[in-house]
């Protein structure tokens, strides 16, 4: 990068990052569709938005953030905020197991919607063990 | 109820609640396919957790749940646990108003997919704002 002006040198860094095969694959291409624009569009807005350093580390969080966000979604597909929060029927360290499960099969690999599914009829077997009480 | 035992009574009062339309509508017909069961076996295991006065209460934490659900799941879908909370890029009263406009449009009638589909395009331009900053 000899001869580049610090500007320049800054955005071969950023590029760099930015058009990794992680990056693309998790975070420009998914989230360029949700936004409806192009890959360009989304990078450009990124260099504007963070610094190198929050660049750089932004994979990371992105990881991190994808199982808090499906954690919660599992909670409102399985209806544990009513079942656990509101009616107190399940127990709570069985509903965090449950999710913890499901997440783990999904990142193995498992679609969500399958997930769901299995989640759903072990929320059933949760709820019918508490009859026996 | 003239001559019925106190049981039999009480079962005739539960089950008063439990086949009325809207329990059937929101309740009853959604998460017996959910569990993958008949209505007369989730009807039986309501009829064994809950009391008669949870029972009389319970269509009405339901909604109040299902507001609590939706509002995860936007923020799940929205990926706003990423953009707000880990990145602080989204200002949370404006991911907050967002959530709640979308949630109310979805009361209004409008389906999930397409309340989600118009929030995402939103939370491009919330980050565009920051780009202004």
């Amino acid at each position: 990068m000899i001869g580049m002006d610090n500007d320049a040198k800054l955005r071969v860094m950023q590029e760099r990052i930015i058009k990794s095969y992680a990056w693309q694959r998790d975070i420009i291409v998914p989230l360029s569709k949700e936004f409806e624009c192009t890959a360009d569009e989304l990078e450009d807005l990124f260099f504007s938005i963070f610094d190198l350093g929050t660049l750089e580390a932004l994979h990371g969080t992105f990881e991190s953030a994808e199982d808090i966000c499906m954690y919660q979604k599992l909670n409102a597909d399985l209806r544990l905020c009513w079942f656990v929060g509101t009616l107190e029927v399940i127990d709570p360290e069985d509903a965090k197991k449950l999710k913890m499960k499901l997440i783990q099969e999904i990142k193995n690999g498992k679609s969500y919607e399958d997930a769901l599914k299995e989640g759903r009829l072990e929320v059933f077997e949760l709820l019918k063990k508490e009859v026996k009480y």
